[in-house]
C-alpha cells in the first residue's frame, strides 16, 4: 500500500516509524508545511518521499493517516478531496469524535471511505524529533464507525494498527468515544491543571515532592493550541465528567472535615480494588 | 553503628536494604512482630539478626529507624525507652510531623536524642517482599529538627541517608513539612481517590485509557489503616489545600462551560511553565 502522513509531527512520525519497523509492504510518503522535516525523514529513510503539495502525491494514496489539529483537519480534506484516489481509505487521529465526523462526512466524495479514529498513545512533546514507535507497543486504539465504512477497511485497518504495535484495538460509537475520552482523558487533564496551577511557587515546591505529584502533573506540559478545542467540542461529556468527580471530592471532603475514618476508610477500600481491577491484579497476593 | 529497624515491612526493609548495599561499617538488627519475616532477613543476610522482644537488642542500638504507623510509634517508644543506650538516635518515618513530635517527644528520656524524618519515596505495596533499596535512589528526604536534637546528630543521619541514595535532604521546621506534605503528597492522595470512585464501573473503562488515567490513578492502590489518620493529624493544611485546588477547577470548568479559549490557554500555559520548573526543563528547548 502507498501510505500517506498528512502531518509529520510527533503521532505521524511516530505512525511512520511503526509502520517502517513492524510491517515490510507499505511505502510511506509524507506531506508537511516543514519542508526540513521532510528532508530529515527522506534521509533518515524513515519516508519514501516528502512533499509539500498535496497534488504530487494525493492521486496515488492508498492511505492517507491524517495526523493534525482537529482545527486543520476540514481544510486538509477539503483541499485533498478532488485528487482522492477512487476507493482511497482515509483515518485520523483527533481526541474527539462527534464533531469531527460531522464536519468532516459531508465534505468526502464517495470514493472515499473514512475511518475516524484514535490512538490512545502518550504524546506529551511536540515534533517530528520526539516521534517514536514504542509509544505505541501495548497501547489502546479505537475506531468509531459510521454508516459510511466498509466493514473491510474497518478491519485492515484494525490488523494495520495492531501490526505496529497496538492492542484492544476497539470499534465504538463516536458518542461512547467521547464520553469514554472525556473521562479518561480529558477529565485527567482538566485536574492535573487545576492541581499544578494550585502551588503556591513560593514554597519552591519541587524540593518536596515524592511520585505522587509528580504522577499527577505529568501531564500539565500541555499544548493550549490543541486542548481548548478538544474540551469545548466535547464539553457536554466532560463537564458531567468534572461533576461526577468533584462528588467524590467532596465526599472525601467531608469526611476530613468530619474526622469520619470509616467513611474515608470505605473510599479508599473502594479506590484500592478498583485500582486492582484496572490493572488486572488480583488482591489477595498483594494484602 | 549498630542500627536497629524497629518493623521490617515496606520501609524498614528498605532501609536495610538501602544501608547494607551503600554502607559497609554497619551492623542491622530488626524488631518485628512477624518471626517469619524476620527469619527470612536473617537467612537472606539483609539483617545480622532479629528480635521479637525489644530488651534483648534495645540496649545495643546506637540508632533506632522506627519505620511503623504512625499510631504505633507512641506505645513502641514508651515500650523501649527503658532500654535506651544513654545517646542514642531515634528517627522516624511517619508522614505527618506536627501531631507526631508533640506526642512523642514528652516520652523521651533525656539520654535520647529523636531527630523527627520523612524519606519522600514510592511505597505502594505493603510488606517487606515489596522493600527494595531502588526506591530510595533520588528521592527526597525532610527532616524536622527541634530544640531537643544536637546539631551533630542531625548531620550524621544526613549523611547517613545521603549515602543510601537520597538527594534533597532537607532539614525543615514541622509546621512547614506537613504544609507541603499536605500539597505534594496526601492532596494528591485525595484527588487519585475521588478520581478513581467517579468512574462509572459498567463502563469497562480499563479498555479505554491511556496513560493519563493510570498516572492519575497509580497512588489509589492506598492503605487506608494508615491514610485516614494522617490526613486528620493534618487537616488544617490538607483542607486549605483542597479548597486552593478547588479554586483552579471552579476556575478552568467555568471557562470551558463558556467556551472561554483565552482563559483555557492562559491556564495551561501557567501550567507548562510551572512543569517545566518542576522538572528543571528550558522551556525553549522543547517548543
Amino acid at each position: 500500500m502507498k501510505i500517506v502522513i498528512a502531518g509529520l509531527g510527533n503521532i505521524g512520525g511516530s505512525f511512520a516509524l511503526a509502520i517502517k519497523d513492524n510491517t515490510s509492504e507499505h511505502d510511506i510518503y509524507a506531506i508537511d508545511i516543514d519542508t526540513e522535516s521532510l528532508k530529515n525523514a527522506e534521509e533518515s529513510g524513515l519516508i519514501t518521499k516528502g512533499y509539500e503539495h498535496p497534488e504530487e502525491i494525493i492521486p496515488q494514496a492508498d492511505l492517507i493517516i491524517f495526523s493534525v489539529y482537529p482545527m486543520i483537519l476540514k481544510s486538509l480534506v477539503e483541499s485533498y478531496a478532488p485528487y482522492f484516489k477512487e476507493g482511497v481509505i482515509l483515518t485520523d487521529v483527533t481526541g474527539v469524535k462527534r464533531s469531527i465526523i460531522e464536519e468532516i462526512e459531508p465534505l468526502l466524495p464517495d470514493n472515499a471511505d473514512f475511518v475516524f479514529g484514535h490512538p490512545m498513545a502518550g504524546r506529551e512533546n511536540r515534533g517530528l524529533s520526539f516521534a517514536s514507535g514504542e509509544v505505541f507497543q501495548g497501547a489502546n486504539y479505537l475506531f468509531t464507525p459510521t454508516g459510511r465504512n466498509s466493514g473491510e477497511n474497518i478491519k485492515m485497518l484494525t490488523e494495520l494498527v495492531e501490526q505496529i504495535g497496538f492492542k484492544n484495538v476497539t470499534s465504538v460509537t463516536p458518542d461512547f468515544h467521547d464520553e469514554v475520552i472525556g473521562f479518561t482523558s480529558q477529565l485527567a487533564h482538566v485536574i492535573a491543571v487545576s492541581l499544578i496551577n494550585s502551588d503556591d511557587t513560593n514554597r519552591n515546591t519541587k524540593a518536596y515532592t515524592g511520585d505522587s505529584y509528580r504522577d499527577l502533573t505529568r501531564i500539565t506540559n500541555i499544548n493550549e493550541k490543541l486542548w481548548p478545542e478538544l474540551f469545548i467540542m466535547n464539553k457536554d461529556h466532560l463537564l458531567s465528567h468534572i461533576d461526577g468527580f468533584r462528588d467524590q471530592l467532596d465526599q472525601l471532603t467531608t469526611a476530613i472535615e468530619n474526622e469520619d475514618i470509616e467513611t474515608m476508610q470505605k473510599m479508599m477500600i473502594e479506590s484500592r480494588h478498583r485500582y486492582h481491577d484496572l490493572h488486572n491484579l488480583d488482591e489477595s497476593v498483594w494484602k
